[in-house]
């Protein structure tokens, strides 16, 4: 289906060839968080957006901004953006596809002369990605007023957070907090092959799942592999194993009802790891996503009971599982959802709610504004890899979609805030 | 039950009392071979063989003999013996108490003034377990004329194999290997809970196990564990654990029939082994123990039809089984089982047959004469761990059938002998 579109597919490919350009030679793709190829890019990108008419700074907290000016001084900021900084040996798109998208929202707003009542800033966050530091979403913490600041001493080496922030023009001593945005929008690539093998364009994301990570050790006996004989033995392997698939049926359970789930015993290392050795224990670390709230409750009631049904089948001591992170779900606002789903309709994306299952910026700058994110295809579901791959086609018609969602956001919040003012 | 028997209990719990004070004094009980420490235990053995009157001698290998002369010049050698070198953080009677019981033996021979047509050896065989060197039954194999000449360049640090038999008094240019050996026998703790279990005092050794290490490779596809829907993954861990579950049924149903059987998956390791990756590649170590070559044959059948089922169900791959060592078992030689079964019956030790699931110089000493071993109790089956224990009445009752059996096979060897003589 060829489209007519405003924005301009030849813009967002040379964009993202230019930015895969900027990797370490040996290892495409990778342009890590504090490293000077990280730099290198955010200069084209700066570059960029001063071509695109945008006012660009650094803020506190590193994010690369680029600002345009609403007509009406006052009505706070409309921001779209996303990261461009990769894991080691990473794709071209995963981050980068959503500045690019960003960027060519802004640059179509300047040629076409298109006026917004509010601001519109395009932001490249500092390090979504795990960075050397550790941490990650270092940039949207910032920005979202919630980053600990005692991760300001963490170290990589010799330079501190503290340190690295001030290398990328960043400033430890200026809160990057923000009271005045009024709509934040991500795309990005969906990281799973839901879009690509339903043929959609477009994924309006409904919620960012919730993240826990749960540690389950299973405890046996250690005994001589060859003279104990296999009835009278406390295998904690055997155990372990059971447990794995039975956590796997409770993922594909919940998985089949609504709401996005996944369960993944993710770290799995037996002890004493000797050939002539019965296992002894095990750790699991379990990786739990969940968009509904109670469905993790009910996989943890669920994995409660299969761990007693392993006790009891095999003999082994299983401690009580300990929650070692829990981090809620984040719903996406409905003012998004609405504006990024009637864009669809406007430019003839085909389109499904789905929820993400894992982490983005979005989910913090949603603590701080009205926010939502949309997915794009990407090829068998690969990310955080160099055979990630987003068609160009499917980038620019995500810039479309949120180009024409910025519009309606710009309009809506405008009735809205009058119709709070007058009454 | 209270016994009437020649040797004497006092003199074997003296001796496992003195070499258990020959340890690391930090980490009982640790007296590995060439070490300071191993040294000082052979030296207080070598005292009390000759305090046995025995003639001392160390062979070229390495092992500590003590050798007492039979009537008839030229008969050949009855051997009794076993191990002083133990695991680190090992136990006290883990090739201990078989060279205590063989010196008790030879002490109790002395007293008593009793006379051997054969000549009696008693030996301290070097570095039954793995040494430093990485290798085990050094001395065993020397005996028997198997250890690779390459293997004195095993290095330890700065020293040499080849170095470590000169300081612990051998000589690598002189060949260990013996052709005079008419039988032997050793006793060993079971390091399993069999005996302790059925409330018998000995096990007549039917066979040493085989050890076969097999490798399995189970390879899935690294997917994103928030994004990756249940449903569309290729999870290397959840397929190795119906391969685990597999093993252990495979190995339950082979053990549940004649002949000793055990598989072990004792190491097991997961790729990339991070929280937010669906696993990508298992890498399964089998250990498989097997006193009849067709429950081997029978494993390798059945392990191939269940991995072809894994693949089925799962979707993963699974390369062909890879076999990294397969030694066979060693059949324990009928004239030495059949003695060893009569002294039973002339001491009034409660007795059954049963296999060797670990490995044991005799395995060595098979391979050039008549080989037997006894088995006494040890608790819950321990070893290779100072909570190791067997009761010294147990060691001294070992000691009295090994002592009835030399008597009956220097008479049976005898007869042959000059019957094969006069033919």
């Amino acid at each position: 289906m060829k489209r007519n579109l405003l924005v301009d597919a030849s813009r967002t490919a040379a964009d993202i060839d230019a930015l895969a350009a900027i990797t370490e030679p040996d290892r495409p793709y990778t342009r890590r968080a504090f490293t000077p190829l990280f730099l290198e890019g955010r200069r084209y990108l700066e570059d960029r957006f001063r071509s695109a008419g945008l006012e660009t700074r650094i803020d506190g907290s590193g994010n690369l901004i680029g600002r345009r000016a609403g007509t009406e001084p006052g009505r706070g900021t409309l921001m779209l953006g996303s990261h461009s900084d990769t894991v080691p040996e990473g794709g071209r798109f995963d981050g980068i596809a959503g500045v690019v998208a960003a960027l060519e929202v802004a640059r179509t707003i300047a040629d076409r002369g298109i006026t917004l009542s509010h601001d519109l800033e395009i932001v490249d966050f500092l390090a979504e990605e795990v960075s050397i530091f550790g941490v990650s979403c270092i940039g949207s913490r910032g920005m979202a007023g919630v980053m600990p600041p005692e991760w300001l001493g963490r170290q990589a080496g010799d330079l501190s957070l503290e340190e690295g922030l001030v290398m990328v023009g960043g400033d430890p001593s200026v809160s990057a907090a923000r009271t005045d945005i009024r709509a934040f929008l991500e795309l990005h690539i969906e990281q799973g092959p839901v879009l690509e093998e339903a043929r959609l364009d477009i994924g309006v994301v409904t919620a960012i799942a919730g993240i826990t990570r749960i540690e389950v050790i299973v405890s046996g006996r250690a005994d001589h592999a060859g003279t104990t004989p296999m009835t009278g033995r406390l295998d904690a392997l055997s155990a372990a194993a059971r447990l794995v698939l039975a956590i796997e049926r409770l993922g594909k359970e919940l998985a089949a009802t609504p709401g996005h789930f996944a369960a993944t015993v993710g770290e799995f290392e037996i002890e004493p790891n000797a050939a002539n050795v019965v296992p002894s224990r095990v750790r699991m670390l379990l990786d739990v996503r969940a968009e509904l709230r109670e469905d993790l409750d009910c996989f943890h009631a669920l994995l409660a009971k299969a761990i007693e049904e392993v006790k009891r089948e095999t003999g082994a001591a299983i401690a009580a599982p300990k929650v070692l992170s829990d981090n809620p779900a984040t719903p996406m606002h409905s003012l998004a959802i609405n504006a990024l789903e009637a864009a669809c309709h406007a430019t003839g994306a085909s389109h499904r709610r789905m929820a993400s299952g894992a982490g983005h910026d979005a989910a913090f700058m949603a603590r701080i504004c009205p926010a939502g994110m949309v997915f794009i295809p990407c090829a068998g579901g690969r990310s955080h890899a160099p055979k990630e791959w987003a068609d160009n086609a499917d980038i620019t018609l995500g810039a479309a979609v949120l180009l024409d969602a910025i519009l309606r956001l710009d309009d809506e919040l405008k009735e809205t805030e009058d119709g709070t003012h007058t009454d």
